[in-house]
């Protein structure tokens, strides 16, 4: 069993299984949201693409940002803490480096888990009874590499403990330069991004920040034209 | 001033000043033969394109390896080893992931410096004087992260001393977790592939370890269809 990372959805890398990170806060928000009892998790790129597929659906909640500000006819933000209870069955979330990170490793792997750090040994238990290699694919930000994902990148390949490529090997290795997850998501651009322009937002970082403690294993069910279909 | 690193050459990335490491071993060797005497070194992807070209320049050494062995028909390794003592004015080099890197960087870049440990403090000092933000873009390994090249992109960020992206950072953090130069080059596949299947280089990588030994700035002084032409 060998376990590699890629720090951005273009780069290369492939495997039986993947695992989609995209910490602050797509992946923790989907995690969030199914174990509290959201049954499914779509997620869509673009917010029109989220609000066309509500028109299909005929249901689901709206939930998305811009700029840190809930989108205009959206049910709820990004936030994690806004989806302790559920408020509908069926989530449609707009997130555009998620939602690549998801489509990326759709084409690549047979299984695609979603993780955070909610849920990290709950997914990386799943990993390793699948008893196959392992990818790991980070959202980043725009194409380029976020510390916070390569934090949880490595924090998985620290607890899966099996052969790492050099990649695998960095993200492990960037886990030990800091004291623990809440001071590496506030060091990388998405964290400061919140403290910075988005003051009432900032508690999602410690929130983020707590290490398995959802016993959940978010798995992509079904990838339609332009949304991910999530559920458990 | 701003720095960032690519760590694969297909990531997003542009700045005006960019740095092409691929340590083990092309762009150690391309520093030692300039620093050495030689005037100009190609660098060509394949086999083929290296003697095409001897045969359209009329002249040159032709120096590369595959699998740790030189080809057959071609003058000298991959080795800088090799390089302490001119054998000619123009090298040609076959480095196929160097190669893509220096085109990478030459679509992105209006100005594209070639880096070692070996030439460390002069490339640094020259893209300070070029007062523009800088990328580093990492050869890799067939497309993904090296940690040999990821070691010395986050000499280049430390000592560079500016603003730091997500990825830029996360270099300078992971020269860190390593002693030092050899340790770390040592850690890597590339390191790791030339103890184990060619132990007659594995002196490579203590002289590809040292740190400002030589005072030379390569550039990319013209891009022709099949490889990249270098100089100081």
């Amino acid at each position: 069993m060998h376990v590699d990372v890629v720090f951005t959805p273009d780069e290369a890398g492939s495997a039986p299984t993947g695992i989609v990170i995209d910490v602050i806060r797509a992946t923790s928000t989907i995690c969030q949201a199914l174990a509290a009892g959201y049954e499914r998790v779509f997620c869509a790129a673009e917010v029109e693409e989220a609000r066309a597929l509500r028109e299909t659906l005929g249901e689901g909640v709206l939930g998305g940002e811009r700029h840190a500000v809930t989108i205009p006819g959206f049910d709820l933000g990004n936030s994690p803490r806004e989806y302790v209870e559920p408020t509908g069955s069926t989530l449609i979330l707009s997130t555009t480096n998620g939602t690549r990170a998801v489509v990326a490793a759709a084409r690549r792997c047979e299984r695609v888990f979603v993780a955070s750090l909610l849920n990290l040994a709950a997914v990386v238990a799943a990993a390793r009874d699948a008893g196959d290699d392992v990818v790991v694919v980070c959202a980043g930000v725009q194409g380029t590499l976020a510390l916070d994902d390569a934090f949880v990148a490595g924090r998985v390949v620290a607890l899966l403990g099996c052969d790492r490529t050099d990649a695998a090997d960095a993200a492990a290795r960037l886990v030990t330069t800091w004291g623990g997850p809440e001071e590496a998501l506030r060091a990388s651009k998405s964290g400061r991004n919140l403290v910075e322009n988005a003051p009432h937002l900032e508690a999602d970082i410690p929130f983020c920040s707590r290490e398995s403690v959802l016993d959940v294993v978010p798995r992509l069910v079904a990838l339609h034209e332009t949304a991910g279909e999530i559920a458990l």
